[in-house]
């Protein structure tokens, strides 16, 4: 297997809260990292301040240029672009390690709640419109808060990578474990991203009800 | 609030692995507990096989007359058998709190997934079939191995307990927490609770993947 440090992680709306989050830890680490988001100059600017928070070796670029240039692409975009985006990189994609970290929510009066989705889930769909990628799930669960404040030396928690590759699932589970306090624990087949997903409709309930930012370990493990 | 102790439990499908398991434990921790069954012979003999292993109070009978005669009542029964049997007790459960445990989920070659449910989750349609209870969902991801074996003196692992009536949550937890190692933890509305039922499956991935009985712990809280 390929040392995971050598590989250029690119961070699909990696100007956002959760792809940043992660970006900065990663740079942080030591892995190249380049953030795409559909604006060049937006995703530059992130990329500035991922460096000047994390130090590291970060570009930034837009999506297409992100997912041409790099060897295992995160998708840490809002949920109503997934399927526009990913359906438009299906080539540059191809023959990677593709990590979905979408959770498709909703909010109303009574607090958050899990949208349907028709193929049965963010990473079940990625998988339909990227037939020649090997689609994962992972990082759903993250606080894009703890990630991003450096003075938090390390955000002991669990990552569940779920696929049906298990060097794919493998390498993110190395790829998670390059954050301090990561753990990366296999959570099953990509058919059972959908609870993953929709969990952090939970665990935002709690984070309301208790006043924190929750997070999930597996016990047993 | 009542203090719990002096609460009587039912269990439906008490002699089934997950609901015996939690009344051995609930009948050490010194609650008075009632086992249900479609059989009221099979009940009576749970229970026996109960009291001799972990002592307490716990007696055995028909569903009918354990959910007449509890006041709160833990809902473990096959998921084939839930909408009917909950159906026929809509009468005997007024009132009381229920606490659905129930994952409906399938098994195939490529182990377990969830299964889809009309009304979103077990716990909705319990809700939708007995609207005169205080319906909450909890205990999904217990070990009944671990419960059941004695020699194991505490079970660390975090309870969910979801629900929208605050009085019960907070009770169903306190019940938790009456198992030792058991913590109770809000988890969210109870239209949140497909996706707690669903992560059975990937517990159950888990635990074969890594040859355990995995359970969760929500960090931060």
């Amino acid at each position: 297997m390929t040392e995971i440090r050598e590989l250029t992680v690119g961070v699909l709306g990696g100007t956002g809260a959760q792809g940043k989050g992660l970006a900065i830890r990663w740079a942080k680490a030591g892995v190249k990292v380049v953030i795409g988001s559909r604006s060049a100059e937006r995703a530059q600017l992130a990329a500035k301040e991922i460096t000047e928070t994390a130090g590291g070796e970060v570009t930034g670029t837009d999506n297409v240029e992100c997912a041409a240039s790099s060897d295992i692409v995160l998708v840490a975009v809002p949920w109503d672009g997934h399927s526009d985006l990913l359906a438009s990189l299906r080539d540059q994609l191809a023959g990677k390690i593709v990590i979905d970290c979408v959770n498709p929510l909703g909010f109303d009066k009574q607090g958050p709640f899990a949208l349907p989705v028709p193929e049965g889930s963010a990473a079940q769909q990625a998988e339909a419109l990227l037939p020649e990628s090997k689609v994962t799930a992972a990082f759903h669960h993250v606080s894009a808060v703890l990630l991003a404040d450096l003075s938090i030396p390390q955000v002991d928690m669990d990552v569940l990578v779920l696929g049906d590759d298990r060097e794919a699932t493998d390498t993110v589970r190395e790829l998670a474990e390059l954050v301090p306090g990561f753990r990366g624990v296999y959570g099953g087949r990509l058919r059972n991203a959908h609870q993953v997903e929709a969990f952090t409709a939970n665990l935002i309930a709690i984070n309301r009800r208790y006043k924190t930012h929750a997070g999930l370990k597996i016990t047993g493990v």
